[in-house]
């Protein structure tokens, strides 16, 4: 969609003629002026807009949106919204773009906690970061929530697909805060305690366990999708499916499509997964999937990073979607997930990270691929763009609620300042340089205001829901705390960066 | 170097003997607390000090530096510190991480003008750039320059290579501004309007043109050479060894020689100007600048994408220094330029950026490097921040001067919030995670306040020594008007991304 003429405005606000203002509408052209103008919640004016409609960013010059209650009920230019609405609010967005708020599709976000402490080592999980997991508490992935979700809400990701071990106050804190969510409370069916394994070794299950840990996870996701008038919404998150037993993977799906609950969870994320398929099952990860029937819609797959591309192509054609994880896959494996093949297919690819905000991703993502390619073409801003929009509501299942700025969709929406000097100077013609810019020279802090459901979540780089330097302080303390549960544990000597440590390199 | 105890504070202290009240400080450690403090121009305390001594980060746990006139004249515990010191500004650093100000080895200023307007095209120059660049003016060029060394001067870049077609005004902004910079006048002897050529014909030289712009870089650099109190220095900055004919290139090196001067410029940048040196020399352009005797110290090598290994490996060898372009090489080609194995050779690599901050090169070199080699340890956090500081100082050739936090050094120096959400939390033990944070996790707007040559160009997030918002607003004049001269002109037409802007891509 182009800047509107009034036509095409006028058969817009038609096809929502629940609004009851609309019959008001029904006159010639030449009775427009006579009307009183519609009152609505807000109206956001003067802004370079993309509205990611149609097939590019759908931008509109000088556009507005006008937004009553939690939706979009009007996006055309800024004189065709003045000369039909008055906003309660008026947001002045002259030199801002206006964009859907971004989408991570998947992140861990107790991870954060820990934060530095596990990079630049060959196998992330267990030479650096299980120590760590191993003295987490509840409290302490809370207080990692809150400093995750504050950290990525001010860098304009508006919807969060937390996928991690929960606990206590994860729902009523995204509930409190305002942005949207898609809850995955992540299980497993491992023993609390792994024997020690050798290399080629199944796993063992605690099927009590896991079991018990699914219905937990269950519950929850029953509770809260659909929660805070519908901003809060849940997946099923086990970890991946070497670490729950067949009979588990069955029930996870019979809920699933019972409940009309998407699975998010790790898919052929590495050798050790596809090893461990192999061995249990004699087929690798993504036959096994399709022979239990998990491909389809309902799978979000996340990081497909060891799938043939002969796989990838299979999961993609079977409607389901998928997450890539540029940053930390590139930091914790120096690889590219396949994330080109699978939009090749006709995938809808979204963004994920537990550690970036989703600026960075779209930059990584763009630059990983060209890199992975050799080709410059490759991955454009506008693609990545749209993988953070509209192609990652897609992939979640969520796109006829959020993604694009559309009459009828939720009012998710933020306010980038591009008269930062980093996203100076703004270009129009004949190259507009707005969208290159947003991806390849945004950092995210150039975002000055947030609306999520309708609702103002930070405006002048205010976060007005909850206290950001309390939730900064707090992360601190039970960062601490951890991190002293860490050193005092022997455990923290296999930390293969305490070589770095020892060096003086950190 | 690690936390000093007294006896080695008192030796840092004797090595430099200049300073008038050293004498009081020879007696015994117990007549100690009866000295008079030593006044000096001002004392950062309380930081996490990361001074790049030795062959780590050389931290420095509640570290201090004390700063008289331009340069650093202690640096150690802040307890020691307040002992032998009293600052007539005192700048509290807690939570603050405090580095040697980072160093952008190889920048062209003007290139900021056409930023977003050029990327996602396989002939980056030709297809998207050069239009822009015929209708570039010398005012645009400086409007140009101001916008990229506040943008960058912000993220706590401190020292600048800019290497431009430089006119008017263009040492005095560096001189107003208060940056350290080492300005590299670029020249060629390419003629004004390049005749059609097919592939594989020679450029034809316009050798009087070429001399003459050679002449007036060679002016700039003599005078320009170690002014504003040395703050600026100069290097001799041709575009590229197949962009000007063998008896300049003789002339320049000689000029070089004569006056102490590095040469910049891209070297082996890419197949074109391997094409034309094997054409017109009969030997690839590493082969050829040994031939001709430029492969030594005073060699600032840039890019080096098109080499071999070997070659890479011979430079390296030569005491010559690389400069990495990771943003703009991986955005123009595709590639990952070979600085792994530079530094493998033992050559010292700086980090450079036409559009991304240092913070952002950082974080691109290292997950670049992990995936071009497919291994999560090649390059880590603590290598890229010396490339960003001491090593980067090392090839450009002022290791004497600045890159590390170092008694006698200049006091270039900056300080990082670390409360900020994205740098959260700090964690001291059992790994410290605050290099892992600089590199992967911060984006340069955590900047808080900048100090060159002892003075504070930046504090609390706002430039003192030049109006921001004016250079801002006017680089965005002289920007539309440039992008109305290639609008007006057909040239445009020939821009690739004009295609994306039909399709309503951009």
């Amino acid at each position: 969609m182009r800047h509107f003429g009034f036509t095409t405005f006028y058969f817009v606000l038609l096809r929502f003629a629940d609004y009851s203002f609309i019959s008001s509408l029904r006159s010639s052209e030449a009775n427009m002026n006579l009307m009183t103008k519609k009152q609505v919640d807000t109206l956001v004016i003067h802004a370079h807009l993309f509205t990611m409609q149609g097939t590019g960013v759908g931008y509109i010059a000088d556009g507005a949106i006008a937004v009553e209650g939690s939706r979009i009920v009007a996006v055309d230019s800024t004189e065709a919204l003045l000369s039909h609405f008055e906003g309660r609010k008026v947001i002045e967005a002259a030199n801002c773009a206006v964009l859907p708020g971004l989408i991570n599709a998947h992140v861990d976000t107790s991870l954060v906690l820990m934060r530095g402490a596990a990079q630049d080592v060959t196998n992330w999980l267990m030479d650096a970061t299980m120590p760590y997991f191993a003295h987490m508490t509840p409290v302490a992935s809370m207080a990692a929530t809150r400093l995750r979700v504050v950290e990525e809400l001010k860098a304009g990701t508006t919807t969060f697909c937390d996928n991690k071990v929960f606990g206590p106050l994860w729902g009523e804190f995204f509930d409190e805060i305002g942005v949207r969510a898609s809850l995955a409370p992540m299980f497993d069916a491992l023993p609390l305690e792994l024997p020690p394994l050798q290399e080629g070794d199944l796993y063992p299950f605690d099927i009590k366990a896991g079991r018990r840990a699914m219905e937990e996870a269950v519950d929850f996701a029953c509770a809260w999708n659909g929660a805070a008038e519908g901003r809060i919404t849940t997946m099923l998150g086990m970890y991946s499916p070497d670490m729950v037993p067949l009979e588990m993977l069955r029930s996870a799906k019979e809920i699933a499509q019972r409940e009309g609950l998407m699975l998010h969870f790790h898919v052929a994320q590495g050798d050790r997964e596809t090893e461990q398929i192999v061995k249990r099952y004699g087929k690798r990860p993504i036959a096994f999937l399709a022979e239990i029937g998990y491909l389809d819609e309902q799978l979000l797959a996340v990081h497909l990073t060891d799938a043939t591309d002969e796989e990838v192509i299979q999961v993609a054609k079977s409607g389901a979607g998928m997450v890539l994880c540029s940053g930390m896959i590139g930091i914790i494996d120096g690889l590219v997930p396949p994330a080109h093949v699978f939009r090749q297919a006709g995938g809808p690819v979204a963004l994920g990270s537990s550690y970036n905000n989703i600026f960075n991703e779209m930059k990584l993502t763009a630059l990983f691929n060209k890199i992975k390619y050799h080709d410059p073409t490759i991955m454009p801003a506008w693609e990545v763009l749209r993988m953070a929009t509209i192609e990652g509501a897609r992939a979640i299942g969520l796109d006829h609620k959020i993604g694009s700025l559309e009459v009828g969709k939720e009012a998710d929406l933020i306010l980038v300042d591009l008269s930062a000097p980093n996203l100076s100077p703004t270009l129009l013609n004949p190259i507009r340089n707005l969208v290159p810019n947003l991806v390849y020279a945004a950092s995210g802090h150039e975002v000055k205001s947030i609306m999520v459901a309708g609702k103002l979540l930070m405006e002048d780089y205010q976060v007005l829901t909850v206290d950001e330097s309390a939730i900064v302080a707090d992360a601190q303390v039970q960062a601490q705390r951890l991190s002293q549960r860490v050193a005092a544990d022997p455990i923290h000597k296999k930390i293969v960066l305490m070589e770095a440590m020892a060096r003086g390199q950190l």
